[in-house]
């Protein structure tokens, strides 16, 4: 049976819409999309008071815009635009968070083709303004997460644009990136890797 | 005359779209909207290196996407969501900014209804989590533009909630908050009015 709204309108679910999921907090992740991940995180984050992190809205360019009378605007055009910025940002303890987050189906590495040239130069004007920047990886094959900063990532990223390979090997996360073991809850307890990431970048400034 | 691209689709100014226009330099300001100064404030601040503060997509609720054969993705139905963060954020110098931007063509008073629930406790999270947090308020009237931070907005949207007056004066603006008068380039250095506003905090701990 298909439901219909009071004016005639087919009901769509949400969910067909490429938005949220309501989040399921059982262990059964598997199959999960890490961005579903991330906002299970974020949401866990917000409700405890440990930080305050959000996707951005996809950017849109919007073409045309009916208001049909009496009733909210309809866009009937539209268009995904590339994004400029990266996909999640936020604050945690007062420190500005800025972060993109990629899936790779890949056992062996991370194709550096998935990244856009100006979320790379975002991410370097963040590094600049003393913000805390990084990428969350998936390898979804391995179900294995690695965080790695910005300025890890840069040199991987300068030997690409120098004709280098294209792309980050499984072994250079494992030397470079911070592993984040997924759990119940939190799903993805990144601020702890970031924790581990500060810690130790300031004993190595006390050298 | 209608300019039409080679496929045959009518030509539509990105303007109309409600788009972001072209950045004028001129200072002949007057009639352009609060988000376009501020939009030309922050690309200001990011090219000298000051800050990384961008406004957020709009959010949208996607419910229908045609994929024509061997061109983009075209949205044919969509709808505009509530936002339920603020519409700017950023780093500066490490620390997080967040903010939204009202305008008001009162002469007397900025009414409260503009401001929706879920971003006053958006704002109040990101205070608890030691952000920088603020409206910038334009009386397009009067060509005046004033910040307020979050913790000084508080007393006003608990005074509405308590049953008292659903706005705030002018006169409350002049006495709280802060005055940023709009110059060349940037538009409005919003962020020397922060800077103001953190200077007089601390003074007022170390008493």
């Amino acid at each position: 049976m298909t439901i219909r709204y009071p004016n005639g309108k087919k009901y769509v679910p949400v969910q067909k819409a490429g938005l949220p999921k309501k989040v399921d907090l059982s262990f059964s992740n598997r199959g999960k999309s890490l961005e579903d991940e991330l906002n299970e995180t974020n949401e866990f984050y917000l409700s405890r008071g440990i930080a305050v992190i959000h996707k951005k809205p996809v950017p849109i360019q919007i073409v045309n815009v009916n208001y049909p009378a009496r009733s909210a605007a309809v866009i009937t055009e539209a268009y995904f635009r590339t994004p400029s910025t990266t996909d999640f940002n936020g604050v945690w303890q007062g420190k500005y968070i800025d972060f993109e987050a990629k899936e790779t189906k890949s056992a062996t590495s991370f194709p550096l083709q998935n990244i856009h040239e100006h979320q790379v130069d975002h991410m370097k004007s963040v590094s600049k303004q003393a913000g805390i920047v990084f990428f969350i990886i998936k390898f979804t094959a391995l179900d294995r997460y690695f965080i790695i900063t910005y300025n890890s990532f840069e040199k991987y990223w300068e030997r690409m644009k120098a004709g280098g390979r294209k792309s980050m090997t499984l072994a250079e996360f494992e030397d470079v990136a911070v592993e984040v073991v997924p759990s119940y809850n939190p799903r993805l307890d990144y601020l702890q890797a970031v924790s581990t990431i500060l810690a130790t970048s300031r004993k190595a400034n006390e050298r």
